[in-house]
């Protein structure tokens, strides 16, 4: 047995809290290398009635890897354990103390010890996160209903994005347009940065406590709040916390007065005075980016400040989460505090942080309930639209994704496959609408709140910024209703059946090979297979299924299993929802 | 290359700050697999400029791995990171992303990623710490001076514990016996808890404001902390906030009245009324025991109470430090308001909780200083009283665990080789001194705080509870002044040189073979060997030395490498302790 390659320890996604009375307990094994594990557990002060033998369930694998769980309910909340891996010919007890052929005498101080399962530690993000479509605004392109607040200059609708022209969208425009979100069936929208600020991107904020006057007031975005409420649309904002403006007054006072400005300890200053030497601005800033200033999260003044901005969108216009930008470079300390103060209010309010990489030091409950999902971005568009990987590749990198976090983690990522700050998906595609649908029926039908970037539903294309910032198209003529037709039926699809976010998700590791991507998503109710042809050529696709008989989502045909297999033919970028008939 | 054998994650032990300027990676491979590994870094914004290739050193080893550190001070506070390894015939570059043979095109979204070093997440226990020589004193048993407080019944001085019964020892009899400790040279006493309780033990807590009337009042306890504090000694009480006893007011009143009480929430009842039931409380209680009910954390008001007894002590009375009985079966959120709450007062109180295992989780900065190091006493314990591991096998778990744990977390953990809960070190030595002499000066020569069990030092014996808490013997005539002398000269030996607190810890371990022991400890003033052997013949033993001449600290003479190489006659548990002549 490859005992180098075997991981466990008492932490992050490798035992951890389910719910109020579950503990999950993972570890990883070099992959095909062991045959079955048990997991010995016992409540630590009285193992005589309390020890149980659990099997492990080999739950997903990698290029390296296999990854195994079990879930236990320990009635005292108390659980210490150890390992009983088999391979053919050896069998290996696995301890905090290290790994034995037979169990050492002295175990009781070597047993892995989860201590105690107390609520108040249970990673939980609201339940809303895990049935949420999310639908992203970038406010200035999305609809323009009120010309009184047009920017000076402000150009016709539709016209070409440039990195500082406006084309006039404000919340109004986001109000009258909420049918089309309706319509859609998504449930809740992020939008890009609405307070006041400099630019068409709002990213520099002047004031966080007032909406931009190119936008509406802070009354008008009350209503659309309300509105969207009505319609049983959450609403996420979001939160510029690491850096400020240029032309926030604390900012504009210290560039003023220097050192002796009362804001001095607001920003982190390398040097006096502030300045760009060489494309290095003398103080922190996000990137190296000078009118946006870091903020001194730790000065308790700043903070202050900051929590009061979180409790007051909340407490004055109802929104239902904060999307955090450039939280990972933000204090730990200060988003801990960040948390009490939000959940202290209502624990159903979402925070979601901006990290493009691992993310698990934020995300043991003491910070965000999730992060924007980039690995996944990554692995879908690698498969998908760069054709950087094959199959097989791809469900080793999902499955490594998800061993990485805990399950309730996996359940409530914020999955997105284009933004403001990317190449828009179908333009990704080469403008191949049946790829782009491929890519994102696998966001559909996968864990966590997919999100759309405004107008990829209606077939919108763009390279990146300020192309990808194209001006919404409300001329239904020129919508791609076919393309808009696939995003409502993936929508409802999910949206009626549970299987397709939290029930299982397997991969037919076997049947996934170079374009052909098969799995299946099932609970207790219902068990989904999709298939998918990633290649522009038509395929034979085979599945093994457990169920006889399949009816086919799109096609409303039946399908049958022959000796446990399905068979299904797939057109070129074609695929295939079957739904067990039961 | 072993690739399975491979780890790295942005988190924990493994990439953190270790004060404000420097970042340590740190990477772990298959032992003897890799011939060295680069660190290729850059800050994410500016890698033109700021991109430098780092070689990792090889630091440590244990049974299975190698462990590899570099240390980075990034210009702008942010680093992203891959990894080159290279062993004889293969290089591998490793990422976020994976394990590739060649560089990937697309590498940026796949790197390693520390976002920003902010100084409020640096882990930084009070700097006081690593330079303390604890003493832990059972205040039942250390010095009667009040004969005005005995307990009805009380036995005198020096006769046989049990679990039950009295010797009156009180806060006065401290006082009275500082002396002790200053001749000693300990800087910091933990003290078993004071707070009025129905035991001899006292862990059974009635009121967490009042000092034990058998001990004194507030005031005898306000006077023993001045005192102690003019002769430098730093003061830690223990926190027992797991649980309280079953004369704590609000239990009573629970017991009393049942679901109904004010209190009903501030205990885990699981079923009505109060009972046990075939020795199973229907309440959550430490382990089984009923006297001891755990109280309910995440209740607001029995966290403002506890909160204000932290303060309380703090305020009052000075104290430096808290130690947390069962700090582990508390919630996380329950202990990050109160480091909030107490280094709110003063960052240099020291948070020192109780855990027997793996204690990553409470070592993020978030919550505790430090942990008492049982891992540590376990494998001192192994391998020189109960004679289980050899020296290689206890130089690899004790590397092992320093590969665990972030540096100065190891400069600030909490090592005891004994305390009122285990054998007495000299009864587990079997009364060998000589052997006692060599764990203790493994301790002394060690990371960390070492704590010495009252009476330890002057020979004291004793098996488990109750025969550990002897009365402490204070008649010079019976107390072995060898070995108190021993122990004086160890602490004094430490706290002349830093190497023996914080430097380098190197293991020969090529020399360490069966019962011989050989390690360095240096740093850049001061380069040690110490070498033992641990077993009951005389050895010639073998060390590799840097330097020519060498003091051998005991004896005064002087020690000439040969061809790099020592050469010690040790006698039957004797040591070496030989000091570079610079």
């Amino acid at each position: 047995m490859h005992l180098e390659a075997i991981y466990h320890r008492v932490t992050q996604n490798w035992a951890y809290a389910y719910d109020e009375k579950t503990l999950h307990i993972r570890i990883r094994t070099k992959k095909s290398d062991v045959a079955r594990i048990d997991l010995n557990c016992a409540d630590k002060y009285k193992k005589e009635i309390t020890t149980s033998v659990v099997p492990m369930v080999k739950w997903a694998s990698d290029n390296l890897f296999d990854y195994w769980e079990a879930a236990v309910q320990p009635p005292y909340r108390r659980l210490v354990y150890y390992f009983i891996l088999q391979s053919d010919d050896q069998t290996v007890y696995f301890m905090e103390k290290g790994f034995f052929d037979t169990l050492p005498d002295n175990m009781d101080d070597g047993l892995f010890d989860f201590p105690f399962l107390n609520p108040a530690d249970v990673i939980s993000p609201p339940q809303w996160v895990k049935d949420a479509v999310f639908y992203q605004i970038f406010p200035e392109r999305f609809g323009n209903s009120d010309a009184s607040l047009n920017p000076p200059g402000v150009e016709p609708w539709g016209g070409v994005p440039t990195r500082l022209n406006y084309f006039g969208g404000d919340l109004q425009g986001v109000i009258d347009h909420l049918d089309h979100l309706s319509s859609l069936g998504v449930n809740a929208i992020y939008f890009n940065p609405i307070f006041e600020a400099t630019t068409n991107h709002k990213y520099d904020t002047k004031d966080y406590l007032k909406i931009d006057p190119q936008f509406g007031t802070n009354e008008t975005f009350k209503k659309l709040v309300a509105a969207c409420h009505e319609r049983g649309i959450r609403v996420m904002l979001d939160a510029v916390f690491n850096h400020c403006g240029h032309a926030f007054p604390p900012f504009v006072d210290v560039k003023e007065k220097g050192k002796d400005s009362k804001y001095a300890d607001w920003f982190h200053v390398r040097e006096w005075p502030l300045t760009v030497v060489d494309g290095i601005p003398t103080y922190d800033t996000f990137s190296f980016e000078p009118i946006m200033p870091k903020l001194n999260t730790e000065n308790p003044e700043v903070k202050e400040y900051l929590l009061k901005v979180a409790r007051y969108w909340i407490e004055e216009a109802g929104i239902d989460g904060w999307r955090l930008d450039v939280a990972n470079e933000v204090d730990h300390k200060f988003w801990r505090e960040f948390r009490n103060v939000v959940k202290g209010i209502d624990p159903d309010i979402f925070i979601l942080g901006e990290i493009f990489h691992d993310s698990i030091p934020w995300l043991q409950g003491d910070q965000f309930d999730a992060v924007m999902n980039y690995p996944f971005t990554n692995a879908v568009l690698d498969f998908f639209a760069y054709n950087r990987i094959d199959a097989a590749q791809f469900t080793n990198n999902i499955n490594s994704q998800l061993a990485g976090y805990p399950r309730q983690i996996n359940e409530a990522a914020f999955n997105l496959l284009g933004s403001h700050d990317t190449i828009r998906l179908l333009t990704l595609c080469g403008g191949n609408k049946n790829l782009m649908k491929l890519a994102s029926l696998f966001q559909f039908t996968f864990f966590g709140s997919p999100c759309i970037y405004y107008g990829d539903e209606i077939g919108i294309d763009g390279e990146l910024d300020p192309l990808n910032r194209r001006c919404m198209e409300w001329d239904p003529a020129n919508q791609d209703q076919d393309l808009f037709s696939f995003f409502q039926r993936s929508i409802a699809l999910r949206k009626q059946y549970e299987a397709l976010r939290t029930g299982t998700l397997k991969f037919q590791q076997d049947r996934c090979t170079d374009k052909t991507l098969v799995y299946e998503r099932f609970d207790e109710q219902d068990h989904f297979i999709i298939l998918m042809n990633n290649s522009d050529a038509s395929i034979t696709c085979k599945a093994a299924a457990s169920e006889s008989s399949w009816n086919d989502i799109e096609s409303g045909s039946t399908v049958l299993a022959q000796q446990g297999q399905l068979t299904v033919e797939l057109p070129a970028f074609g695929y295939a929802i079957l739904h067990a008939v039961k």
